[in-house]
């Protein structure tokens, strides 16, 4: 499993010519860090005198927040295996035209699910973004600038994400499952850069 | 060392209450996913017929992003020795006018050094965000979306770092060491969010 690679064995394979990890498992991390400083901000808010008022929220986020990151954390993986199923489709033979009919086929099913896999850890990374927005106001003010990272590393994962969904939606030939994915990707997307900068800018507030 | 743990071991980490790893380790992992992505599209290119002509640039792109990754996979650790030293001094004894003295000195002087190690990889940041418009315009094209991928990690990454610049800059007494370090930061992140549009750009032009 990619989640008990070390650090640096994941960045060695990641910068190699290997072709996974890549871009797509980078996106899961981002959003799992993301998820986690949330949850460290609400861990640390938790159980605070001064913060007993937002304490039952911040134990709803957190809940959230800890089932996201574990979504995250399983993306990494599913990212290698929905890469190297479009590669082992491509490598399929295409000597005689039943052999060429059948890659094809492959190679579709395969991108489809190379297009589905970014497109939910885009939609989990929003989320996080979200609950970054409730701990970036209600969070304990010495770990606010965690709230800060977290919000930027959900919305790189997200971005990063789409742009996977981008590349693999430009080769299907069922276009109408390609459009239905890039619309809900651009309701994802839409807000999400002034969203994540309001956030930003809440955190920098209380910072300086 | 941080870049020996496991993915997993690491996002517990950052999850928990431990006061580290936090959101500054989260900041040079950003910025060496970015790192690796742009020495992935090199790797991907270099020894390509079809991009013989960019050969040279990005052999020389490669040298550097790998010493960047490098760099910025040591900032994992540099990070959570900078913070638990604040939090060490934070620790002293202050019960005697010298204990408070020194302790007060010991203080300033982590809090220096926990506003030039994120500062330091602002700037390391910055460069990925460079690397990663030349592999964004030079790259091979059926890995462009890494270089997409490269830029966002790295401009996450320089953002993230700079709340830690800022919160830790906060709490300097010394205004002149403080303000020195806020005016290069100004300097790195200003057009940077500009540049990570453009590149950005460059990239989905060649996906959609």
């Amino acid at each position: 499993m990619a989640q008990n690679e070390t650090i640096e064995k994941f960045l060695d394979g990641l910068a190699s010519s290997a072709p996974t990890p890549g871009g797509g498992g980078a996106a899961a991390i981002s959003g799992a860090m993301g998820a986690a400083l949330v949850s460290m901000v609400c861990n640390l808010t938790i159980g605070k005198k001064k913060y007993v008022e937002v304490e039952a929220d911040l134990k709803e986020v957190l809940a959230k927040s800890e089932a996201l990151r574990a979504t995250l954390t399983g993306m990494i993986a599913d990212d290698v295996a929905a890469f190297d199923a479009v590669m082992g489709a491509y490598g399929l033979p295409k000597d005689t035209d039943a052999q060429k009919a059948a890659r094809a086929e492959r190679i579709q099913a395969a991108l489809k699910e190379a297009t589905d896999v970014p497109l939910a850890c885009c939609r989990v990374c929003r989320e996080v973004i979200d609950l970054a927005g409730i701990v970036a106001e209600k969070g304990n003010l010495n770990v606010i600038s965690d709230a800060g990272v977290a919000v930027l590393s959900a919305y790189a994962g997200l971005r990063s994400a789409a742009l996977n969904v981008y590349v693999n939606a430009k080769g299907l030939n069922d276009r109408a499952f390609a459009e239905e994915r890039l619309k809900e990707l651009e309701g994802l997307v839409g807000d999400a850069g002034a969203l994540n900068e309001r956030i930003y800018e809440v955190v920098k507030a209380k910072l300086v």
